[in-house]
């Protein structure tokens, strides 16, 4: 049974190769992969957002755990969401949510059964005295109902909107890789109908003409727009780092401006 | 079996990688954990504090393989110790000694049979040629005393001790995590009797009235102590780096001060 | 199977966590090995290099996949090389080429047969929807050419060679590890028949007297030359870091000059 992690631990420390032992004496066969560690501390939409684009390249029946957890030990609740035959473990604090989308989850469960749990329970600590040893119990077959109370809501985080006007559209910056690549709130379908040339990209200073197949598409240096593995539109420098040269950084405004023909006009509040 | 990875030599080179295809090499059953490669360079300390607030979170008969090594090639020996069903491998210069404790050694073996080594031994590289290929062997059933000849003792690091006067206790900072939380020497039998706000803490310009029971019980940006995930006293800022804004650093003077009762008399040299 | 993956995503995003998560889909007793993710940007010359010094450490029959590609989408082949029972993956732009080194690959392919990829193919995450794949196809024993059609050559990379004079050799840095170690191009047998002492190692401003057996032999803080564990002349200081000490960077030249002896006279080009 795989069992993937995703935190914002980083690993200089031991918290996730503890979790990971604490896995192992529970369900020795349990396969661990490691989504991310590296999640901007504090930050629950970059969180959100990874677990929502990695979903789609796991098996169905993984067991995803998920640390960002600010509050630890305060008044979130610990919970576990099964939603189309995954499951997602952590904080219900928004982390979750974007992975459950628009899908309605079939379960939903306060991780309250301390059966389950390493006793104590440390004040700092949830991901080694909760979450791991839920989600090791879950891989070894105990249902879902036994963790604790179901529960019939959870917490939702917003993607921010895109600002449809006349001639352009409103979007923004919503994650940012470690190469500097800009990821925006931006979906290929948000282009539809708009070939290549046809529309200008306007960030601060930067502009951008169109989208491009791919980097290597730009001259070494220049600022490029792609439709990214995550398959948002995305700014970026071939060979370069645009977060560097650009200096933008999340919640910066990207505006789509039509060059050579008109939007649909639509409603704004669509 | 279990064999467990810590070293100092981060994820930006490939001597981890390498360790574990040694590791596969000879037996490709082993499963491997790295407990953390982000040991600051050179301290020994950090080390031995990681393994030993580890060690409780694996299944016992786990092979725990730690290189933090500056004297690689030197006068320093490397060794096998087994203790309480645990098995620790890697340089003899006071790594692996809190992880022992107070508990006795029931084997502890100089590394010196060259069948269980790569041959050549490179001058630089003992966790390669020498701790990886001893952990895989063992793993494999090789007897302890197979590998080389045995020893009555090994290095052993001290942790700084809590110094104890009538009306306050001095302990220090030994540990500063990626979150930039200070972890200090106080363990939680040292505030017993000392319900919580009933003693302040002070540390440089810092001061904390009391422990809270987790971060989230102070303010934000606000200085906050708990019991932390080690069983010790934390230093923390809720939402915030608490290494960054007080400027802390390893050693740096704890003061505990009774504020509305004594502290019960003891001799400084407990 | 033993797939082992080396990249520049470093680990702050999902990128590599997404790949297992595809190579667990297709093959879940596949068994992954980072090599390394921490690869400097856009430099293939220390991807190619840290394959090649990893390799023997590797159980024959492992699959290497390298994706180190700011040209991802652009004209560079994606490919797989089967060379002396070991197989290497990854993008045709050297990265794979010193891994191969003077041997004859027995079968070359061009990864174009898209039953072996993800669809729809991004243009910039090949690692996720070509090579992870095509890694793990192989590793259930699809046949090398059924992967695409036959290449008769691939993208070679050329190590900077040793210049040879009456009383001196010329070398360079080639590789900095992350404890500050400059390896240069030196290797073993360039410096034989020089034992210890009888040369000097001139580098920038720094002065080293002949080869040290290990790190602990020069005092603390000074610089030393050792054989390191890739078999190269590297320049270190003992607990220190020679690249802050020095500020040397890559392409540095490091001299070589006999001191009490001379050189055996050889051709320039060897």
């Amino acid at each position: 049974m795989l069992i993937t992690l995703t935190t914002d631990f980083g690993l200089q420390d031991s918290f996730v190769g503890v979790m990971k032992g604490v896995i192992a004496g529970i369900n020795p066969q349990a396969r661990v992969i490691d989504l991310t560690h590296g999640l901007p501390a504090q930050n629950v939409m970059a969180g959100a957002l990874t677990l929502r684009h990695a979903l789609a390249y796991f098996p169905r029946g993984a067991i995803h755990v998920a640390v960002l957890d600010p509050g630890v030990g305060g008044a979130r609740r610990p919970v576990l969401i099964e939603c189309d035959g995954r499951y997602f473990i952590g904080p219900d604090n928004g982390l979750l949510s974007l992975a459950v989308g628009d899908k309605t989850p079939s379960y939903i469960v306060q991780l309250s059964n301390p059966a389950y749990h390493l006793e104590p329970i440390s004040a700092t600590f949830h991901g080694r005295d909760i979450f791991a040893p839920v989600a090791a119990h879950l891989s070894l077959g105990v249902p879902v109902s036994a963790f604790g109370e179901r529960l019939d809501n959870f917490q939702r985080l917003a993607l921010p909107k895109i600002v449809r006007k006349a001639n352009e559209r409103l979007g923004e910056i919503i994650y940012i890789d470690n190469f500097g690549n800009l990821f925006t709130n931006f979906q290929e379908h948000d282009l539809t109908g708009l070939p290549g040339a046809q529309f200008a990209i306007a960030m601060g200073a930067v502009r951008v003409a169109g989208l491009a197949p791919n980097y290597a598409a730009a001259e070494e240096g220049g600022f490029v727009a792609v439709i990214n593995s995550w398959g948002l539109l995305e700014i970026a420098v071939y060979r370069g780092n645009a977060e560097q040269l650009s200096g933008a950084k999340i919640g910066d405004i990207v505006r789509l401006t039509v060059v050579n023909q008109s939007y649909p006009e639509v409603s704004q509040n669509e």
